[in-house]
């Protein structure tokens, strides 16, 4: 069995993600694929992080005052550090470090080592006027580490990293306690010398912690089988400026709204979540992943629906995934033909089984009779294998795009079964349209990769030349995307979150009373509003410019 | 298949449960055991309705906003309507009913026939200061009904019974939305000439309403199997004074909190929730209901735990139940034996599988392979079918019990599993110390009907003889079993809500800085705080007194 809690984790560079030592490499197909795009040749070379110009750092007393909180070894000014905290890892978060922009980098970065740290340094910051946010993996990809900062005397990156321990195990009742900065490899293994999985595989595992997941709404890419982290988590501990809450005292209650799942998705404007309790499992004995090919995507979703609507009493294989035929086509190009001979054409789908040697058997055995009769052919374990292999390698790919000059990213959307096609055509129309009108003419990929009983997620992936200006290039075709996905009724996100990015959508999408509703509480909470201001629940904004 | 859709949609008399045809008698051995409690004899009949004293009617200047709003035809301030909407069904509601006292009816009831009358009803209430009570099935038993009225110029309840249809069903997606007042036989009909099922069944299925599910986070006896109504529930409507919120654009979604879990639970006090869009399935085929016996009640909540835990992949039965050996005694001697002959001693379990034949056959066969290697002895589908036959006869029984001198009630809470067999101790020492200290030893009955990986509830019954004054001399017990619950750290409603009864417990239970942001919330969308005041998030008060 091979195991996902051996891979490192590892300090990024600014620029580059994940570990030094396996950076991707484009293929010569792909370079061929993407001259053909218009890509002509390699992009300015990033700006050296010593160069990058920063702003001021924190004012001495307000510094003075974290120091006193968490101790004077654990917070920096220094200009690395600074950079490091800027923004997390969208293409525009990159595209604009790359050109030496890190306007939105913290004053300071604070390292608290307990909760109570993390109390004491956001009295200190609504004392002295010091914006925060909190800093768990870093990987944001919706803007949601770039607070606004105006009327404010500068923001402070809290980041979460010395609160990496696994608190407790309960083995009876199959629950773990685990700190806010605990990374996705460090909690398998955590876990794993005990027996038990958390099951959480997001594309972000090698940075992504625990109190990011538990912030942003993070679903996994087994999340068929082991469920989203927001359906995982029983219980958690917020440190706010006004002291902490803790919640959830059994699995499930009537005991009012569940403030859990008001907390979840609160993207650190509510407060900042210290630790959380997850359900665990135990660690699969066996895992099979396998490919099956459709002829259209049509009938594969299809296929996915009729797995979550008709599977015995939902058992779900761990994952579930359906490609496009554009994306299969690519995955076959960058997988040198491992998706195997009998994917040309089509769509590809992956099904991954976790669990126990029978419990794997029963499983595909029920997955594949109802496959077939939805029009699918077998094409063995090797896809499966191969996308297992590949599966985090998409955001060290993305570096080496941008490198050759190509602009790349991904959005994601969700709905109800019966609007899919529509929003699947919608989005891919309104990316395909600004980007080709403004001369640039994308690859538009497309895959399902969560699925519920009720409906599912959409993930699409983007690639085309870069424009002279391409911050400004994408932010046309994502605004473009984004009004697609509202008018079609979908969410703006399913598992990126809001941030920054998607403020306006969200806001549209819960409306002015719902939103009015959440800045209340906030404000109950934060009444000096310096927790993430701008993010999630921030005035309108023009987008990449200042909170009103 | 027998189909819990026949069951008829009653109006039900104040003092009475149900069906009229239908009482239920207490058989001969009850009245032998009732005696051995110290039962003496009928208690005091009830005061006639026409008898029963009732506070001022609504101001005549608001009584015209709210026909203006409704229709003058849809609101009354009849004698009848009026008692009628006094309070809920918990034991005390009733026994405070029967003694004539009807101080927490309403000035008026109205009857708005769609969602933007419930609004112009809300916006008309705002400016006359009328407190609002929703009214869905008014199945209430932790007096949630019972708003304070303090500060107000009069309580006006919103009966829900016209928003009785079924808005929309997509087979595709398997969602339906239907309106608040829909009652629970109601709802499986409209569902059931079309397929599908929604699959819960509280005991309080008679009378209760998709509005009041929402509303209070109800769990039906088949949550294992079909989820709790919050799992259920994919979008809603609610009306508030200041407008309409709508939730519920995906299955779901990272953008921001999940709202639709702010809302459901929040028990009338941040608006009226006016339709739900729920998950449904398709009608079974197939239900099997069968009991299994165990030695003890340890052994018993372990094997449940097993199939919690361990069943392949979450597919678990529709029901799980374990009764201890005191309620297995009590069934057996109310059942006249048909819990079985292999039942003497022990704790029997119930388990009933819903599905295709198929499903219905592999999830029994995987079920009985956990439970005998857990030390459970099959006992056949009689003690099944018997707890099928009388699953929703205990509130009646509960009348024959009042009129019987007895004082008969329930509570529940839930926690993890390791935690389960200290809570089960205290609340059980609780009760029998508090009400023995009184002069009347009661019977403590338990079960778990509610399981999760992570835990399971307990539901307790309770019965003695009546004192001279049984209000207070079961707000004496409760008090005693809300500390213990509080004490082990459990939750204080697992699905009967918080209403008035348990708040000061929840508040406790959540901490005053959850409690604030959840007053700030409401405050947002309810600025003259007219939406169930006093239950749920209201101030401190003395048990059945006043908020202050």
């Amino acid at each position: 069995m091979s195991d996902d809690s051996d891979l490192p984790v590892v300090d990024f560079h600014p620029y580059r993600w994940g570990d030094a030592g396996r950076p991707a490499t484009l293929p010569p197909a792909a370079r061929e694929a993407l001259a053909a795009l218009g890509v002509s040749g390699p992009a300015r070379p990033p700006v050296p992080v010593a160069d990058v110009p920063l702003p001021a750092a924190l004012p001495e007393p307000a510094l003075a005052a974290i120091a006193s909180a968490v101790g004077a070894g654990h917070v920096t000014t220094g200009h690395d550090a600074r950079v490091a905290h800027t923004r997390g890892w969208s293409t525009t978060d990159l595209l604009r470090l790359r050109a030496g922009d890190a306007g939105d980098a913290p004053g300071a970065v604070a390292f608290p080592g307990s909760h109570e740290e993390v109390v004491a340094v956001l009295r200190a910051c609504s004392e002295h006027s010091i914006a925060v946010v909190p800093y768990s993996g870093g990987t944001s990809v919706t803007g949601g580490l770039a607070p606004a900062r105006s009327g404010f005397a500068g923001v402070l990156a809290l980041d979460l990293r010395r609160l990496d321990a696994l608190l407790a195990l309960d083995e009876v009742s199959r629950t773990a306690t685990l700190q806010a900065g605990v990374r996705g490899p460090r909690a398998e293994k955590l876990l794993g010398t005990r027996g038990f999985t958390l099951g959480h595989f997001p594309q972000s595992y090698e940075g992504a912690s625990i109190g990011g997941y538990a912030a942003a709404r993070s679903a996994g890419q087994a999340s068929a089988g082991y469920g989203r982290f927001d359906d995982m988590v029983v219980g958690l501990v917020l440190a706010t400026p006004r002291g902490t809450i803790t919640l959830g005292s059994a699995p499930k209650s009537a005991a009012g709204p569940d403030l859990r799942q008001l907390v979840l998705g609160s993207e650190g404007t509510l407060g900042v979540i210290t630790s959380v309790t997850v359900r665990v499992r135990p660690a699969p004995a066996e895992r099979v992943y396998e490919g099956w090919r459709f002829a259209a995507f049509g009938p594969g979703a299809d296929a996915l629906r009729r797995l979550a609507q008709d599977s015995p009493a939902g058992s779900l294989p761990a994952v579930l995934r359906l490609s496009d035929e554009t994306e299969t086509s690519v995955t076959r190009l960058l997988g040198g033909g491992s998706a195997g001979a009998g994917t040309e054409g089509g769509c590809l789908a992956i099904i991954g089984y976790e669990g126990t040697a029978a419990g794997v058997a029963a499983q595909r055995s029920a997955a594949a009779g109802i496959l077939t009769s939805a029009g699918g052919q077998p094409l063995g374990t090797g896809p499966g294998e191969a996308w297992r292999a590949g599966r985090y390698l998409g955001p060290y790919l993305r570096d080496a795009l941008l490198d050759a000059g190509v602009l790349a990213e991904t959005l994601e959307t969700a709905a109800f079964w019966s609007g899919l096609p529509r929003l699947r055509s919608a989005v891919t129309e309104a990316l395909t349209g600004s980007l080709t009108q403004q001369g640039t003419p994308p690859l538009v990929l497309c895959h399902i990769s969560h699925v519920y009983e009720t409906g599912a997620s959409l993930y699409f992936t983007v690639a085309c030349a870069q424009a002279r200006d391409p911050v400004a290039q994408w932010r046309a075709a994502k605004a473009r995307a984004s009004e697609a996905i509202l008018s079609c009724g979908a969410t703006i996100s399913h598992h990126h979150g809001v941030g920054t990015d998607h403020r306006a959508a969200y806001h549209e999408e819960i409306g002015p009373l719902a939103l009015g509703a959440l800045r209340a509480a906030k404000c109950a909470l934060d009444p000096a509003g310096i927790l993430n201001p701008g993010v999630l629940l921030g005035g309108d904004v023009e987008p990449g410019g200042d909170v009103e």
